[in-house]
Formats: structure tokens, sequence, C-alpha cells
């Protein structure tokens, strides 16, 4: 079995794995517009490989169900109409159950085409699929855990199973010299397009801290009432915090004057020391100037990473989203994978503990509009 | 076995023959407010027993699960805080399994209590709870064909199971004299509290038609542009026609040419001859002007029921929804079942293909919105 | 002169004389869609008297200006386009000296044509005008409340003019014995086409109020924490409570421990014993439930009315506002003068110190949705 | 007199000047919260003098209406409350010449307090007032278009007064070579706290083009189904052009198959050679995507700015508007100005024909919501 083929199916058992707790009521709702089902996640992924890649290279290709085109494309226009975004939660059929037949079935037709060599092209679309389908396992869990915290009897997914107990190694300052630094991604391996176009960017000296943020530090803020001083926020940000009565991070409800927060374990207290999440740039940033820092830009974070320790929360950094100088958007389907969005949103630097395995770069630019906070992030102060 | 416990068990079983064609996914979504899911129904009506009859009947009973009142309480403010009504479709434990053992749990204590001989209160709370239980099987069902036809593949619930493929039985008019006629119910047996209180009304003479509108009728309002002519609408019908566009009955959709209808046996073409359903009140009352006719009163409706064939559609009157003379709301949670209601809703009478046996009076007074169109509603024209 | 004529001329002064102590700018602001600006009041008004008399029945008439009658049509859908409702208070030209202008143009042909014999079909028309422009007079003086209470400042609109400090000068109650009674309009005069069709109602007992609520009588109510417990209320209206989060009347504010009202002489003290006004019907329904009493319905009012002290305040009924029997509605643009409200209202019963001289008649039906506050609205209990 | 005060009392002079043209009436209304009427921009640039200037800088200073620091602050939370945003249209008093009354008082004030020598912070604070209120003529003028724009009618502002008959002086493409460049304000002068901070960026080689889009060129555009086709749209765009149906720039209006457009002339024809305008940043990205050229950064721009001719359109670049390296909030309200909007909006560049004589610098950043269109806003391309 090709390297390729042993990592295309590691990668597929992982999606089912993670799906592996779950009743088949899970795999259903859709509370709200911008998470998304289970019983979506995996069926987008596999429609993913079957658009992009089994109906172009496999002669005679029949689609396993003509529907699915229709219901399980994301946002790509160029293929056509979509079932619209808000209401993936209303569709019972397919079953679960026929969502698994048809991962099998695809998986079949990948592997098959697998066995014999295959050309650059082939390869690449597959490595893409490969790490579409890790992009969507992040979600899977993030958006499960979303819904679950809507259920006011705090269900658990899996004990011992707890997304965000992790606490710094280190602490202290790293000085970074003024300069001229290079960015994006370099060399070979699978990148997305929005981090290619090694540039180059003058620096001047800055500090960025060795550790994240914790539940003590923000619980600090908030009992200084930062939430409730319009001084520490941007205008956005405290129309944000004003008009949603936002008094502490997504998850957490305060019992018998205790804080506690809804994981995926079940309603447990907040630990102190564990690295604060689920925060939106509005309060990173708050928290950064209450603090008198600010947070770093994403090329101070790319050019500090080596000598950091990171990858368990998606950092907040203040860069907005938007294309590198030499950024071109590929032609069709693949084209709108990440151009599209250059606007209204903020860069995320690292990577998360719900990140897959080998997933993670550290040229790898995510991104969030700044009120989100389903995803697991966290702050790094700069200064 | 008495005639009592006969009946629950016959209402309890035929509300598990509903979901018998369902697959669990089904049970779980609630696309709009005003519908609940298969899921909520089933554990609605299993706790409106527990609330009201188990914990007040049954010494030291053990609830089945303490979170179930605050899951499955509906409106009622009296029995303390509720699940919000729009995220219903969130919550996916309890699982449906659980829910049939919730069933069986309450149905078990109930068959034991009325093992014994009952005083009348308790009598009395068991008839509601049957009545209320088959109100939510009529929305059950109606409520899932909603659920259902947001799935672009118009999923199947069962072969040979249209409830809306039926056909007027009598043609023409029936003159009814003027004069003090006698409404509200009267007499033994179970009936609504806002139906009580026999009191008079003086008519004048009218007719009012022996026949439903039927599709094809309704095609022609369509075709004489019925839907884009003010002057046969209400102010607020016009508002709600433009505003959402509306061309045509719920659930029908144009193809080659041809209309069609969404049915619990997937899309079928509209049959002419068939009794229009799936109108809102105001549809109902453009139809009526257009056809130079007018909606009957309810009380106009009650007074001709002994001569009419009804049963086949829930008919818009003319009436709002507003208290009899001498209609008093009860204590308690009892007494929020249907006064509070009696402000922005118009009178539906009779019953529909949906209505569980037994369930209908000619005193009945349903309610609804009137932008409303869910229900099996129809038109019958009076002048 | 003739006495139409001399009707004519005191009623269009009566509209000048209102505004007579605004400055310009008061004369432009639309702050919430269910109010106009007075300048629109004015112009609509005259606008009804050139569209529906001088274009027909004055040979070459010459508008004064074609843009008006897009710009001043309130909802006559027959007569063309129109400017949006919610937009009027955008609408800075024609100037307010333009508009009398306007005024005057049309009163000089108005008199013109008044100065020879007028066949009836014009004299039902000039009476319509004129009771058209009293109702204008109404909404102007209680739309531009509305307006000038949004200005933190209070403004003052004159000195010894307040339209809601009048006390009750019967107390007690009237009882009506059972029967069969005539409701509507009949005879000669001026009436609306919805009061017309004189018909039979039969009337169980009932008592009803010789007074109106008092403010002592509300402030009760809501020191018993009427606004607080949704067991008084209409589901609809406990809705509209906590939504809007209402705790008293509208304009009433809290000053120093007491309550004060905004009125069209500024802020004052409210006074117990003077007759309560700016509540909705939800309001008045949930008051007379905690009182143990209802509403009247307007049936009921209208028997009872030449027995009662009534002229103060528009009183609510519990009726909602439909056609009545022999209703039709007439052709063109005056038919839609009434008869397309007739769903999701409540009627209101009476006259208010607001409304003109003249204008007021016991058969007379007036309606709004229930939530409106802002006309001079009171409370009479029934039992 | 001193040149402060000269210059003080021209920019004062100038604001009445631009409202020479109106009538009382235009003062009034705000259509749109982003938007603000005259009247309040003649009160609240008033009010910043007598706000940070007369009661700091005069002892015993009296306001002139105690009412005019709620009425009249914009967002300045550290000063106290504020009446909202949303509702200035509603505020009738004080009068318009009421409030020229107020501009005069303070105006004698500053006027006296300048006689005397003045100390920097003073005299930077008045700078600050004055280059505040620039801010607001220009804003006055684009408001004020855009609120007669709602008027069907079309009224003129004046005669031979049109800010968007421009056209290009210059043709082709402007080259400036890959290296490090300084950006920022350095210097004596008057400048803003956003664009301190001299700093180094590298900046790769990029061509600039030497004039601005036209309307002819953004009719080939238009005609080739730009506002159709999705792919020259960032997603965010798309959903704006989708939902708002823009099918145009703002004002544009076709009449007879010809566009044309509402200028402060009245409706006007469009000259295809004249410099487009009123476009919104979405617009201007997927024009430049259809061009197969892309806007230019901040950063590219200012430093092409020397070699470019501008100041006829504010010129949209693909910079989020984001702190400089340096930037420190200064402490109070005058920290408000700036700062607080670092956050979902995009930096414009240039000035306008609606920009105040003396108020444009290279260095001067400009910022708005992507969606905006109301300034006077233009495309210039970059490769």
């Amino acid at each position: 079995m090709s390297e390729l083929l042993q990592l295309y199916k590691k990668t597929r058992s992982q999606s089912a794995a993670l799906c592996e707790p779950l009743e088949i009521e899970d795999y259903i709702p859709q509370p709200v517009d911008f998470a998304s089902p289970p019983k979506w996640h995996l069926s987008h992924s596999t429609w993913f490989f079957e658009e992009m890649i089994l109906k172009k290279f496999v002669k005679d290709y029949q689609v396993f169900n003509p529907h699915f085109g229709f219901l399980f494309n994301s946002y790509y226009q160029t293929l056509g109409e979509r079932a619209i975004r808000t209401e993936r939660g209303t569709i019972t059929r397919p079953t679960v159950k026929e969502v698994y037949d048809y991962r099998k079935y695809v998986d079949d037709h990948i592997s098959a085409l697998l066995q014999s060599p295959i050309n650059p092209t082939l390869e690449e679309l597959i490595v893409l699929g490969i790490n579409h389908e890790q992009q969507h396992q992040e979600l899977l869990i993030t958006d499960l855990k979303h819904t679950l915290s809507y259920n006011p009897i705090y269900p658990l997914y899996k004990e011992n199973f707890n997304l965000t107990a992790q606490q710094n190694s280190e602490k202290g300052w790293l000085k970074i010299d003024e300069g001229i630094y290079s960015i994006g991604f370099e060399g070979e391996g699978f990148h997305f397009d929005n981090e290619k176009g090694r540039h180059q960017v003058f620096l001047h000296e800055f500090e960025i801290s060795k550790s994240l943020v914790t539940n003590a530090e923000f619980i600090e803020f908030m009992e200084a009432c930062g939430y409730e001083n319009f001084k520490f926020w941007l205008d956005e940000g405290w129309n944000w915090v004003t008009e949603n009565q936002v008094k502490s991070p997504l998850y957490w409800t305060k019992i018998d004057d205790k804080w506690h927060s809804f994981t995926l374990e079940g309603l447990k207290p907040i630990e102190p020391e564990d690295i604060l999440t689920h925060i939106s740039f509005y309060e990173a940033q708050a928290f950064a100037t209450w603090k008198g820092c600010r947070l770093p830009t994403e090329f101070e974070w790319e050019v500090a990473a080596d000598q950091l320790d990171w990858g368990k929360r998606w950092e907040w950094t203040y860069s907005a989203y938007l294309p590198y100088p030499k950024f071109k958007i590929a032609e069709g389907a693949v084209g709108e994978y990440n151009g599209k969005f250059m606007v209204g949103q903020m860069v995320l630097r690292g990577s998360s503990t719900a990140t897959p395995e080998g997933h993670a770069r550290k040229t790898y630019r995510n991104f969030f509009q700044p009120k989100y906070r389903w995803q697991i992030t966290g702050i790094r102060l700069a200064k």
C-alpha cells in the first residue's frame, strides 16, 4: 500500500473515530449557521473526493447518489446549486447509515485508483482532499461541542476527552530584533494557496510572550470589570459585548459563585492554571489593552514561531486576513478555497488540541470573523 | 381493563404507530419555531401525564428523569422554567430510545393507577391527557410533513398515506333562517374550556356551501392573477403575500408547467378535483372575495354543521378566537390551555384527515394565526 | 356661504390651528413607521380633496404639483404608486410653506366648486373628505406627541394644552338586561362603511362600569407586580411585555421615585385621580383580568352607550375588528378606507380628547393593533 | 488677528456657507444610521470646541445649554451619556436658529480666548477642533446628498455644484522598485494619531495606475455582467450584492435605457469620461479582479503618492485599518478619536472633491466599512 493511500485511509478512519461516541441523534442538529452537523461534515469531505477526483479521474464513474452533490456542496459556486447553508440541520435523509455507505463507496474507489501509479495532479488533489478532511475534523469536533452545549442537561461526549485542559510549559518574553524577514511557505510539501508566495517584510523590534494567557489571568481581567469598561474595547467589540451581554468566555457558567465550563467531558470547574480558550478576537484585544500590551501581527508570530511552544490554541493575531503580495486565485472550484474570504476576517496562527496530527505548520493561516469563539482560540501577548 | 384504560392505551399506541415509518434521524429537526420534532411531541405528551397526574396522584412517585420537566414543558409558565421553544431541534439527548423508555415508564404507572377505581377529578385529567395527546398526534404528523418538505430530495414517509387526497361528496348551498341559536358545548362528555358556556347568538339569514373549495377552483383564482391583485386581499394578507412572495398554496411546486405538491407519499401531481388544502386565512379570505362570497363565521358554521359533510379539512372562519360570554380561565396550569391565546388568532372549525378518530366535535374551536398554512386547512364559502 | 362650505372651512382651519405652535423643524421627523409627520398629514388630507374631488369634478383641473400624488397618497393602491410609508420623515421638500400654498390652492378650488349647487355624490365626497381630515387631526396631534417624546429635553407644544388631564364624572355599575339589540348606524348623517348595516345581536345580561380606570387604580396594578406576573396576560401580551420590557404606560417615567408623564405641556407629575391613558389592549386586558373583570364587547358598549359618559378616551373592547353581517366593500379607492384592515386589530369605541368636535358617534368603530399605545386610549371594565 | 484665529474663523464660516442653500426642513432628517443631519454636524463640531476647550480653558465658563452635551456628543463614551445615534433625525429642538446662536456663542468665546497668547496644548486642541470640523464638513455634504437622494422628486442643492464631474489628467502606469520605504507622518504640522509613528516597510516591485477608473470603464464591467458573476467577488461582497440586489453604483438609475445619477445639481446623465464614484470596497475589488489587476495597499499608495495626481476621490486600498507598529491610544476622550475603530474597516487614501481645502495629506488614513458607498470614493488599480 502506497504511503499516500495509507495517509488517506488513516485520515478517513480518524473522521469515523471522532464520531464513535455519538448517538445517531447527535449527527443531525445545526443550531447556528456557522456550525454544521457531524453528518454533514462526513458527507461533505467525502463529496469533495468524489467531485474533485473520482468524477475526473475514474472512467465511467457512477456517483453514489446524484442528489448528494446538491446536498453536500458547501460554498463552491462553480459547482452549481447548493442546499442552503442554514438548513443543514433539517436534512434527515440520507440516514447516517447511508452516509457511512457513501464513505465506504468512495473509499473503495479511491483505494482502487491509488493501486496504480498516479500522476502529480491527481496526487496533489488527493493530498488537498486529505487536508480538507482534516480541517473538517477540527470543525466537526468544535461544531459538535457547540451543539451539545445547547442542551441544558450538558451531555457527555466522552470521558477523559478534554480539549481544553492544558498548561503552559514556558514563561517570560522572547525578544526579536528589527530587520527584514521572509514570510510564507517555501519548499516541498503540502500548503494552502493563501500561505504561498514567500516574500519579505520589515519588522521593528518586538517582544512576544512565551506563554499563553491562562484562565487565572483572564479572571483577573473579569474581576477588574474588563467586560464593563468600554475603554479597553474596540468600538465594534464594545457593541458586540453590549448587544450580546457577554460577561465571560464562551461555555462558562457560574455555579455557587464558582466558574465552570461546558466541556466534551460535561460540566467542569475552571482550572486557574489551564490555558484560556473560547474567546473572540474582541476579547483577546481588550484583554491585551487592559494588560498594557497588544496582540502580535501574523508576521511577528511567524518569525518568532521557531522559538515558541505553540499548538495548544489558535492564537488571535492583530492582522487582517489579506492576500500576500503575489497571491493569485486558482482557476475553478479549487480557487474558491481561500481567496474569496479575504475581507472582514482576522488571522489566527498556530494550531489547537483539536487540530489533527500532521496538519499544522508555522506558515499556516487560519482565519475567522472577530466575533467567533467556538474554535479552540487563545491569546499570546506582544509588546 | 376499564374502558378508560383501553382508550388510554389505544391513544398511546397510536402515537407510536404514527412514528413507525420514521428513521431515528427524523425525530430530531425543528426547522421553524411553530413546528416541533416528533421526539418532542412524544415526550411532551408523556410529560403531561407525569406532571399533571402521576406527580399528584401517585404517592412517592419518582419522576423518570428530573430534567425532563424542563425539557418537555411547552408553554406552561405556572410549572416553572422551560427550554426555549425555538431550540427543540438542538436537543439530541435523551435519545429516541430513552424517550420510548420514558413512555413505557409512564404508561406502566398510569396503567397501575387505573387498575383501582378512580375519582372524577383524576378521570377528568386522564381524559384531558388523552385529548391533549390526540392534539399532538395531529401536530406530530403535520409538523413532520413540514420538516420533510425542507429536504430537496422529497423523502417518503409512507406509501399510500396521503392526507390530502379527498373529494367532496355533496354540492350546492344550504340556506339557514334568521333566528336565535344556541352555541357551545352542552351535555356530558369531554370538551375544552373554550367551547363551554352554552349561549345564544342571533344570526341573520345566510347560505353556506355544502362542498369545500377544490384545487381546480383555486387554480382558477391563481390563473385570474389572484395572488397579484391587491384588491382581493386584506391589507395584512397583501403584505404577507408580497413579503413572502407567495404564489401558490404551501408545498406546491411547478414542474414542466404542471403543479405538483409535496405529500407524505413524496411529490405528487395536483389532482384538480381533490379538496384544496395548506392555505392561510389570508388566502381563504382573498379567494372568497374574488369569488364574490365570504367565509362563514364560527357561529354560522356550528349552526349549519349538522347538515354538512365535514371532517376533511380544518375550515377557516371569519371569526377571531375570542372568549365566549361566560368563559372563565381555570386556576393553575390547566388554565393556560386555551384562554391565553385569545387574541390575534382566527377560528377554524371541523376537523381534518390528520385528526385522530373520536377527537372531533361540532363545537370544537381550533385556532391559528392567520398566516399559518402547515395544518390541513381548507375553505368553505358562505354568502 | 353654504353650511357645507362653512364646515369645510372650519375643518381646514382647525388643522392649521393645531400646527400654530409648531416650529418648521417639528413638521419633519417620523421616528416610527406607525406615526406620520405633521407636514404629511397636512398634505395628505389636502391630496384627498384634490384626488377624489377636484380631479373628478372640476373641468380641466390642473393639479398643484404632479409629484404630490406620489408623495402624499397613504395606502390607496388603486391610485397608483406611493412613496414608502416608512420614509415620510426623509422628505424635506416640498417645504412647509409650499404645503400651506398647496392647502390654499385646493381650498380656493373647493370653495369655488361649492359656490354653485352641488349633486349628492359630490356632497357625500366632501363630507367624507371633512371626516377624513378630522381623523388626521387626531393622528396629527397624537403622532406629534409621540415624536416630541423622543427628544430627551421634553419640548413643550403649548402651555395649558393637556389632552390627558380629565377625571370621571360618575361611579358604579350599569346593568343591562339580556335580549336582542340593534347594532350599527341607522338614519341620515355621515357614517363610515364599517358601521353600516343595522343588524341584531343577542346579548346576555352584563354590567358595565360607569367610570374609566384611573391612574391610581392602575398604579395599584403595577404595585401588585401586574407587569411581572404572566398569569394576568394573554400569551401575545406577555411576549410583548417581556420583549419590550414594558413596566408602565407609555410616556411614564419615574423621577425621584415619583411617576411623571410626558405631555404636550412638557413633563408633568401623574395625578392619581386622572383617567389612565396610553395603554395597549394587552395592558387593558391584563388589568381587567387582575381586577377579576373583563373588557366589554363592542356590542355591549354600543348598547350601553346612551347611559354612559364617554368621550375622554378611546375605550378598548374585547372585540376583534371584523365585518358586520351585511358589510360590502365599496368599489374603487373609497373601498380601501376600512374593509381591508379587518383582521388582526381590536375595536375601540367612544372617542377621546383629541377627537375633533362633531366627529364622534356611538356607532363609530375605531381600530388598532393590540400593541399600540400612542392614541388616547383607556379602560372601561365589564363583568 | 492671529493666523490660528483666522483659520478658525475661516473654517467655521465654511460650515455655514455649505448650509447656505438649505431650507430649514433640510437640516432635520436622518434616514440611515450612518449619516447625520446638517443640524447635528453644525452642533456637534461646536460642542467639540465647547467640551474640549472652553470648559477647560475658560474660567467660570457657562455652557450655552446644559442639554447640548447630551444631544450632540457623538461617540465619546468618556464624556458621559449620549443621545442615541440612530435617533438624531427625531430631534426637532433646539431649532436651527438656536443652533446658529450656539455657534456664535462658542465662536465669540473662542475668539476672546485667542486674543491673548496661548499655550501649545491649547493650540493643539484648537487645531484638532478645526480638523475635526473639516471632517464634519465633508460628512455634512455627503450625508446631505444621501438624505436628498431619498426624495423621489430629486431636489436640487445648488446649481453648478457637482462634486462628481471630474476627469483624469494622466494615463498609464507608474512602476515602483522593490525596497524598504518609510511610512507615516513625520515633521511638524497637524496630523492624526493614526498616521503617526514613522516606520519602515518592505515593498516588492509593483505598478500603480496614474489614472482613476472612469464611468465608461465601469460600465464595461457592468455590461460584462460583472454584478452577476460571483467569481469576481469576495464572498462577503457577493452576499452584499445579492442581499441588496446591487446592480450599479450608488445613486445611478436608468432612464430610457440611459444611465443617470442623482447629484447635488439634481439628476444628471452619466458622463463616460468622468471619474467613477460612489462605489463600495466590494465593487472596487470586484472590478479590479475582473480587470486582472488588484487594488494597491495603503503602503504602496503612500510611496507612489508624490508621483500621482490625487485628490478627486477617496481611493479604496486593499489594506485593513490596523494600528501602525508604534501606535498608542491617547488617554481620555481624544483617545477615542481613531484607535477604537481599528477592526473591520478598510483604508482609503487621498482625498475627494468634498474634502475641505488644506485638510488632505499623503499620509492621511481615512477608513470605512467595506460596504459603504455614500462617500466620494473611487478606484485606482495596481498590479
